[in-house]
C-alpha cells in the first residue's frame, strides 16, 4: 500500500452509523474503497456488498481482516463487540477507525491500550467526530492560541429533539454526554477529574424513568468547570453549542444559523433535526483524514487512550447519575504511547 | 419661562399621532404639560381635553396659541393645514414641533422657510423622528467619526405588513420613503440631486392600482448612490433597515432581533408590527429632546430647511415613479439661517 | 395629591446612584420632581440641590420626609441605612422606591417587613430594575404565556468588565448575583430552596482574594435548576444574559447585538461597558413605572417580601461560597399582605 | 466506463484555478483521480503531474484527450482557450467541467452550444460553482417552493478584499458580476432582459480606472428587479449575500456568522479573506457532483445555454459599465436541447 494506492476498508457492522460510513467510504471518501462489509446477519450484509462493486460479504470480522484486499478496519458494531474485533486487527496490525465508544467500559478499555501497547505502535483512531466540525475547530485553535488567555469555564448544551423508545437514563451520560467528556477533554487540553449531574424536576416529555433534561458538571485537572445541559427530548430539534469562557474573552459556536426567514410576523430559520445533519460534515471530515493518514503511513485523531478516559468518566458520569453526588473520576497512569 | 418651569405645549391635532402625542406629554415627557389641545372636530377635542388636568380645548389653532399659558406648539393636524399653523406659530414667535411634512409641497415649504427667515431665527423643528433612534444614532456617529472612510453606498429597506385601503402610489414616495430622504441627508450629510424609481412586476398582494415594491435610487451631490426598497404590503410585519457601505467597511442597522427562541423545529423571533412599536423609543426621545432644547431657549433637530428639501426631493420622487425617468432634483439656495 | 398633582420626591443619598435618580427625575421622568435631597454630607447635598429649582437639601432623612412638599421617598443612601429610613418612610406612610438590597441582611429585612404589615398596607418597590428591563419583560410574558410549556433550567450570564479595588468575595453574591437571584424568583413565581457555588481555579486577572468566576447554582421549590455564570473581571465588558430551557422550547435574552459593522477582516458590534449603558432603559422605565403608580395611589413592582427573600438567599450563597456546599435557604412564611 | 470504475479526468491548465481542481480530485473527490494535466508551460505541468502516482502531462488539449486513460475533461484554462478545448473534448465525446466563462464572448459561446446540438446531447456542465453552496441551494429550495410567493426583487452583495493589479473595469461584470448573473438566473429560473450600471464616486482605494464600487441592475424577463453591490476593493474580506424578497417574505443567505467571540470591548467574529475559503464547500459538491453524475453516464448542473446567456448579459453590462445607460440583453431563441 502506497500513498497512492486506494486504500481497502473493512466496515464491520451494517447497523444505522456502519451503513452510513459505507455509503461514505463509496460515495464521497477519495483513496478509500469498500472492500469487505461484515455483519452477523448474513442476508444484510449481501444486501449491502452487492451495491458495490469489489465488494466481499463475511459474517466474521476475523475473515473479512485476513483478506488481502483489506487495508483497514473501520468498526461500526454494536459496543460490546468492538473489545475483540479491535483485538483480531491488531493481529493483523491493522490501522482501525473505531467508532465510540472504543468499549462499553474502562476495564475492557484498558485491555484494549494494553494490547495496542504490545503492538508498539498506535493503530486506533477513536469515532469522536466533533474534533472534526469546522466550528469546533475553529474553537480549538484559538483556545490554543492563547489570544483569550486560559480557559476557566465551558458550557456546553446538547439538545435531542427526541430519543429512540429503548433509551434509558444511562444512556444519557453513555451515548450523549459522552461527546462533552470527549470535547471538553480535547478542546482544555486536560483530564476530567470529577462529575456531578443535577437534575430539575423532569419534563412531562421525558420518558419513563429518565430524569430530562439533566445538568452534568465535569472538573478537570487544568481547574475548568464545565457544565453540560443535556436534554434529549427538547422537541425542537438538535442542537449542539459550546461558549469558552476564557481569562480575557469568551468563544461560542453551534448557533449553526444559516439563512434568515421573515414571514408571517417573525424572522428566523431551521434548525437541523438530527446529528446526521449537523455533524454531517465532520462525519465526511474524519474518515477522509483517516484515510489519508492511514495511506501516508500515520495514525492521528483521538487514541485509544481518549476512548479510555471517556469510558472512565462516563463510569464516573452513570455512578453520579445514580447517586446525586460528586463522584471522582480515577484514571490509569497515562503510557508513554499516549503521551 | 424659564429652564426649570414646565412647559406648556398646544397640540394641534387630535387624530392618531396628535392622540398619540398628548399621550406622550401627559405620561412620558419630563418638564412639559398639555396646555391646550385643537381639533375641528369640538367633540373629540373636548373629550381629549377633559382627560387631562388643566388642558383647554380648542376648535382654532390661532385660540390656542393666543393662550397664555402655551410656551409651544405641537404641529399634528393633516399636511395641507400645516403651513397656515406655522405661520401663526411665528407671529406669537412660539416655537414648533412640526410632524413631518413640513407642508405637503416645496412651494409652500418655501414660504414658510421665508416666513421663518423674516423672524430672523429657527423656531421649528420638524418631526423626522428617526434621528432620534438610538441605532441611527449610532449609525450617524460611526459614519460622521470617519473610521470607516466616506460612505459611499447606502441600502435602505423599508417594509410596511400594509397600508390602509386609502393608500396610493405617490404616497409611497410622500408618506414612506420620505423617511429615506430625510435620513440620507442626515446621515451622509448632503443632499439628494436626483430620484429614479425602478419597479418590479407588482406584489399579487399590492392594493390596486400601487406597484408594490419599488426599488428609489438617490444620488447626492457628494456622490454616493442610496438604493431603497419600498415595500408596502410586505405581510410579515414592520421593518426598517439600512446599511451604509464606505471605504474601509461597512455599518448596518435595524435587525431589531432581541429575544431568540427555538421551538418546533426552528430558531426566531418577532417582527414589530408597525412604525409606533418599532419607533417608539425614537418618538419619546425626539419630544424630550424639543422639550428640553425649547426649555434651553434653543432650537435644534431637523429644521424647515430639512422639511423644504423633504418636500422638494418628494416632488421629484413622484415624477421619477410617474414617468420611468431619472428626474433632477432642484434645490432653492440654502438661506444663511440654516447652514 | 391627585393623579395629575406633580409627585414631589426626596431622593435619600447623592452618592453614584442616587445622583443618576436625582438626574433622572429632573430631566427624565414624567410627572415627579426633586422636591429634597438628602445626605450626611451637607456641602455635597447642597450643590446638588442648588441645581434644582425648588430642591430642598437635608442631613437628616426624617426632616425631608416631614417636608410638605415631599410625597414620595427614593432611598439610594448606603445598604446599612435603608432600615432606618425604611422605618421612617413608614411613620409617615410615604411610598418608597428603595434601591436594592432592602437591607443587607434577612433579619433586618424581616423587621422591615412586620412594620409594613403593621401599617396594614404596602408601602415599598424595590430596585430591581431588571422587571423593568424591555427584554427581559418578554421573556417573562413568554414564559408566563406557557407556550413553551414548564420552565425546567435558566442559564444566566453574568459579566462585568471589572470590578472596583473595595469589591469583595461575598459582594460578588450580595451585590450581583443578587440580581440573578430576583429575577429566577420573578420570571418563574419560584422561591429558591438551596444554593451551591463552584469555583473553576481563578482567573489571573481575578483581585487578589476574589474567585473569579464562580458558577453558582439555585434550586427552586418549583424544581427548577438554574445555573449563573459570575464573571466580575472579564475585561471586556458588561454581559447580562439569560436562556430559559422549557418543555417545548428556549427563549434565550441578553445578546444586544445592534449595530452590526463589517471591518478589518472581521463582522460584530461593541458591548456595552457598564450596567448604566445595559439597563438605562429599564431604570427609567422603573422609576416612571413607580411615580405614575404612586400618582394613582397604588403599590406595585417588587415588594419587600421580594427584598426579603432576596436577602436570604444571599446569606445561604455566602455561606455556599465559604463553605463549598449546597446550602438550604430558610424563608419565613410569607405573609398575608404579600401573597 | 462504468458507475463504479473510477473516471480518469484530463485537467486542462494548471494555473491557480486549474491546480486546486488537481489537488481537489487527488485529494478529496471520491470515484475519480488525474488522469493527465495538460499545460502549454511543459515544465510546470511535468512538475504537478509528477506528484501524482500515474498522472500524464501534455501540452497539448487534443493529445490528452485521445489518451486511452482519460475519461472526462475538467477545463481551467484562461476563458480565450475555452472555445478550442470544448470542440476537441466534443470531437471525443468526453464530458467536460467548464470552468467560468465559457467562452470569453456571446459569439463564441453560441459556437460552442451549436457544436455541442451537433452531438445530440449535452456534454457541458459550467462551473457556477454557487449553485453547489448549501446556502445558496437551501434558498433556491425556498424560493421554488412557493411558500414565500413569487419572488420580486433580489438584493446582492459581492465584495471583495482587494483585487490583483491586472483587474480591469469590465472585469468587474465579467469576472465579478457573472456570479450574480447566473445566480439570479437559476435561482429565479428566469432570463434577464436587461442591465443597468450606476455609480458613487469611487472610493479612495479604487484602483486607477476602477470605478469601485458599482450598483448593477439586471431586469428578468419574469419582471424581478435584482440590485448587486460589487464592490472590489472593500478591503475587509470577501463577502457574498444575497436576499430575495417575495410577496409573503424574505429570505437571506451569506452571513457566514459561525464562531462568536466577546473580546475588547466587542463581539463578533472572522470574515473569510477570500472565495476559496468562503465556496471550498461549493467547490468540493460541484465537482463530485460531475463526477457522479459522469459515472452514471448522466450531465447535469449548469449548461452550455447557462454560459452562453451569462456571456450575453455580460457584454450588455459591459456596454452599461461603459455608457451608464440601460442596455437591453438580446438572447438567441433557446435551443431544444436545453429546455
Amino acid at each position: 500500500m502506497t500513498q497512492q494506492g486506494t486504500l481497502g476498508v473493512a466496515v464491520i457492522g451494517t447497523g444505522r452509523m456502519g451503513a452510513d460510513h459505507v455509503r461514505r467510504i463509496d460515495e464521497v471518501i477519495s483513496g478509500a474503497r469498500v472492500a469487505a462489509v461484515v455483519d452477523i446477519d448474513a442476508e444484510r450484509v449481501k444486501s449491502v456488498a452487492d451495491r458495490i462493486e469489489g465488494c466481499a460479504a463475511y459474517t466474521d470480522p476475523a475473515a473479512a481482516m485476513a483478506a488481502a484486499e483489506v487495508d483497514a478496519v473501520l468498526v461500526a458494531s454494536p459496543g460490546p463487540a468492538h473489545e475483540a474485533a479491535l483485538l483480531e486487527a491488531f493481529r493483523h496490525d491493522l490501522p482501525v477507525l473505531c467508532e465510540k465508544p472504543l468499549t462499553p467500559d474502562a476495564a475492557s478499555a484498558l485491555r484494549v491500550l494494553e494490547a495496542e501497547q504490545r503492538l508498539g505502535h498506535r493503530r486506533v483512531q477513536v469515532g469522536f467526530m466533533r474534533r472534526y466540525d469546522p466550528e469546533f475547530a475553529r474553537l480549538k485553535e484559538l483556545l490554543d492560541s492563547g489570544e483569550l488567555g486560559r480557559p476557566l469555564l465551558l458550557h456546553c448544551r446538547h439538545r435531542n429533539a427526541s430519543v429512540p423508545s429503548f433509551f434509558t437514563e444511562p444512556m444519557l451520560v453513555n451515548d450523549s454526554v459522552v461527546h462533552e467528556m470527549d470535547q471538553s477533554r480535547w478542546l482544555l487540553g486536560q483530564e476530567i477529574t470529577a462529575v456531578r449531574v443535577l437534575r430539575p424536576r423532569p419534563s412531562a416529555h421525558a420518558p419513563a424513568g429518565i430524569g430530562d433534561p439533566q445538568l452534568v458538571i465535569f472538573e478537570t485537572d487544568g481547574g475548568v468547570l464545565v457544565d453540560v445541559e443535556i436534554f434529549a427530548n427538547c422537541g425542537f430539534g438538535y442542537q449542539v453549542q459550546a461558549e469558552a469562557v476564557c481569562e480575557r474573552g469568551t468563544a461560542r459556536i453551534g448557533e449553526s444559523h444559516q439563512m434568515l426567514v421573515n414571514r408571517a410576523g417573525g424572522w428566523g430559520g431551521e434548525i437541523a433535526q438530527d446529528f446526521v445533519a449537523r455533524f454531517r460534515e465532520a462525519y465526511d471530515r474524519q474518515v477522509q483524514a483517516w484515510v489519508d493518514a492511514t495511506r501516508r503511513g500515520e495514525v492521528q485523531g483521538p487514541s485509544a487512550w481518549d476512548g479510555y478516559a471517556a469510558a472512565a468518566v462516563c463510569e464516573a458520569g452513570v455512578r453520579a447519575q445514580a447517586t446525586g453526588e460528586r463522584v471522582t473520576v480515577e484514571l490509569a497512569e497515562r503510557p508513554a504511547l499516549y503521551r
